[in-house]
């Protein structure tokens, strides 16, 4: 028998409306490299949905591109970005970034969020020339951990980042996630304000892969496309972007999948916490981190896949689950089940 | 009206089988990152095509990528990689390979490929620590000029490389046109025997995206999932790469698809040499480098795309015009007959 | 009146002796590149101290120069370095580590010291092709807090890095004032054994420029000079390093330097102990690290010169001292008398 | 018998008078870094020498890391330099531009120079963001085949890169020869003018180490020490560059040794010419290659070092014979009588 997963939310394909849009356009002849007719539309309809039209839209196919390409084409060679010692770029890149020259400066993270404080305590820290001078902050939201920043405390990096001549950058991998939280107050035209780069990412929610990088800072505009052709990120057939993105955007099939994966997360967090297990961190969004005695993860793991994350003491373990757009309520319950059975 | 376009090999989608075994395939829960199940079909299915088991494969989703991730993973960090100026990798990638460090040592080429005369000439001119010492040689088969490597060539090109120590490397981005040329004797054992690593391209050759890199020399195969990560090529639904590929190898459709594009390149350049043109290279794949008189060019640009290539004299200019596995034969006799009726 | 530095200990020129034996080479014509024979008879002379013949030995210019280049020459692209967050690396380099491509992969130090339980815990953190993956360790003797590690110290962390395939790198800067610690009890032939490549610090022990750096693990030996030239090492009047070295090493006059350095710092520090101040870090080297109040510091500021190296409390604050070949002990006595005086 | 050596202009140690500057100021106590009291009046100097205030002055150590530096720190990561394939960057240091990221852009060379059409023609290729862009021109004077540059040529070049947006970069790791060819009449000013940043090489012409970059572009002034930093540039006793540079150019003694070696070359020159051989390129500054019977460079290399250049045809070779500003006349006679007695 085959295992259920919640091990994270790319393990099935791309919404069915997708393969649909691909196979009714897939004899189109189209320009090459992202310059077709579909990821102009697409980027019209995400410009609609952030309010804006003064962005500029590229598609590359995953985060790790994303953040490499976005961090390495904003930074000096000698400029650093701030990141959580959680954060994906040094956690789960094999060292992408500093592949790109460039070094990430820590700050220490329970939650997975940077604070504001943390980023002006590093500007402090660099005197001089002997010294990378921080140039970036990078944040996910939602994060690692699965927080989700609030519009407070994505205002006051912003803050923090224009006194000093930081770009702030907010790698959106699960942004779906992250605005469909209870716990969000944010919008995209919040981002579009607040941050000089962000990414709202399609591969966790719903498309095949891909990323859309949204950037509002003109100075980071210029030239990208010639970062993006440098770093292998330009596909000659860019249009299975722009289909995928306009599929998720020309409606609001994007944040109904992300509201699903919530939804989903939200009905395991409750009957987690009806059970009297407690968090790793607050369940806001499609991550939990649960803290099940070892017995129950090895009860769980009979039937599901999921990652355990770190030992909390001699018998208890937090584990990470993931939903997605894809889950399937019935296994939901089951899994629930599963739990709630367990003495 | 929309003019038809021989621009190039990537103005359409993928084949519709394709298309059907995503859709069929979309819900099934996998592992990301390449170890999937249809992953592992593709490399069995390309393994027993090429007739060897130890060799490992590799899905990345461009040329520019895999180009890039091969060479710097095969090469120190004082070693360059010697190529014809014609090559992609000199030419159209950005700067792709210097950006990972690595020098490229130019041979001029007249037909796009590298000879094994000039490989030997550069080992000779690499004298000491002061200068770059050549590491691995850089082809593509079929060349950025449309010709294609035989079976001698590719032998004493290996033959020279194996007695200096240089990796040799073939770019296959066009491996399906080049096979199913009249004048090719290679076969893909051959490549497995003959190069160190090559890859097969699909995304010219009726993919929507991916190259299948093949790794035949065990120095190269380790750690190498390690620069994929790294260079942000490892795709999270990986299963993308292993359904095409699976579709495009588990039969003969990757070469039939092949052999499609160089057949309506053929029924073109048979009409061109009838008509009395000659061609910059000679046509023997699907692309064609034909040498036209400008008033002809004027006249196809109204109803077809394609690049000028470069001017020859005051009244005549080198065009390229590129089949694929989705020309439309109707299309192609029209273009004929244009061409036919220029006076 | 200028004040008297006991800023770091590079603020002099060179050793007389080192000025002599320019002025008495000056002349006579050598090869360029340190093949000289000014570089030959210091190789010869430094060998016969550690005791070794099969090492390989390299001059360069400066600190960062030898990091950067022993660091990138020994790790594939996707390993990274373990260091102490206080490393000279990871905080004085400007990034010249990442700008090689590597990550610093950091573990927090109270004393300057990596533990070889911090490097183990670093190799199981690095589960797959997903993270970093530990390639050497980096450590500093004396570290940057003026400690040093004892030969049980290092050969554990030794023994940790071979039973896991990680080299171990020693910056010895200011390997001289380590050695002749009252806690030392480790020799250049220790370090031959127990390390795989580390150097030892011209610049601050008499030297105008210059480490010596060596190299025991064979597999770093080779093509180390391509990676000198590469990164701007190879000086053409090598010579200059070749002339330094063997003066300072042909007799015993690079110990002798370094013991005054130290005489000079252990003065200072026992008139600070006895007069009931305490220490950031134990005073065992050329670089003090005593906790003042802020108006002694604010005193002595009025005449001498000094790092303010960290706040403590609100009325003391933590001051770098650093000694060197060239303290004028009359200088040192003054200082001493000075800071004696403060009620 | 030890050969006397005309191999190159950097096989004797500094010109006496640094040695005696080196001495004098040996036990003065400066700031480390080139931020000490003899680096600014070393830059004071030369800023009177070029008679401009408003041009940032940096030491380093030598041309392969005063070229990198140069060029990485003005291109952004998707541009490249273009130079001659006979420059020194494309030859002789071992990729170490490329290391950095940058592509170097070839351009065809006879005589070491390059053309202003070449430069056209380079960025009328670069279409789009599928090429590298070129970014800067580099040049030396004097060239690497021993020619120099006009006003006009100098101008022309200059001309081409403004209207382009590129950054044209002189290196003169042979600026004194260049300067003091009876074909020169550039000075220091017209440098200043006509580059956007330029070097003075020290050397080759009288110091131990050391070429002084000089920034004229506002644009690439900013932020440079962090690049110094960051490349292993940066000594800790900059005051090596301040006192060498100091002592060349308070008064003229740079021009002087540099007139020394010119006129040891012709000297040289003249006796060849007059014994009727040729050269490959015209002889105009301290860099001659003769093209000489293989039967006189078998005789001639019994008593003196120099390079064979090229082979010209069976019977005869080029060579490269270099003087510098401790070329012995005495030596030089005998040189050119062995010459002159050959039959």
């Amino acid at each position: 028998m085959q295992k259920y997963s919640f091990r994270n939310d790319y393990s099935e394909g791309m919404h069915p409306s997708i393969i649909a849009a691909l196979s009714a356009t897939n004899l189109v002849q189209q320009d090459g490299y992202s310059e077709d007719s579909y990821c102009e539309q697409a980027r019209d309809v995400i410009k609609k949905k952030i309010g804006l039209q003064n962005v500029d839209i590229h598609f590359v196919s995953g985060g790790t591109q994303a953040n490499a390409i976005v961090i390495t084409s904003a930074l000096k060679s000698f400029e650093g970005v701030i990141a959580a010692t959680t954060g994906h770029i040094n956690v789960h890149e094999t060292g992408a970034i500093e592949a790109t020259g460039h070094k990430i400066i820590l700050v220490a993270s329970n939650d997975g969020k940077v604070k504001s404080s943390d980023v002006i305590a590093e500007i402090h820290r660099a005197e001089d020339h002997h010294m990378v001078r921080p140039g970036m902050v990078y944040i996910s939201n939602s994060t690692e951990l699965g927080s989700v920043y609030t519009k407070n405390e994505l205002t006051s990096l912003s803050q923090v980042c224009r006194q000093n001549g930081l770009y702030l950058f907010l790698d959106g991998a699960r942004l779906g996630s992250a605005f469909c939280s209870e716990k969000n107050d944010l919008t995209l035209a919040d981002l579009s304000v607040l941050t000089d780069v962000f990414y709202i990412g399609g591969t966790k929610n719903g498309a095949m892969m891909g990323e859309a990088i949204v950037i509002t800072n003109n100075n980071l505009k210029k030239d990208f496309n010639y970062h993006l052709k440098q770093r292998g990120a330009l596909l000659s057939k860019g249009r299975l972007m722009g289909i995928q993105f306009l599929e998720l955007f020309k409606e609001n099939l994007y944040f109904e999948l992300a509201q699903h994966a919530n939804l989903m997360a939200k009905k395991i967090a409750d009957a987690i916490k009806s059970k009297g297990f407690s968090f790793l961190t607050e369940p806001v969004s499609n991550q939990l981190f649960p803290i099940f005695p070892n017995a129950l993860i090895a009860k769980l793991s009979e039937k599901y896949e999921f990652y355990i994350w770190s030992k909390i003491e001699d018998e208890k373990s937090a584990v990470r689950l993931v939903t997605s757009w894809a889950s399937i309520e019935a296994k939901v319950d089951e899994f629930i089940e599963d739990i709630c059975a367990f003495k």
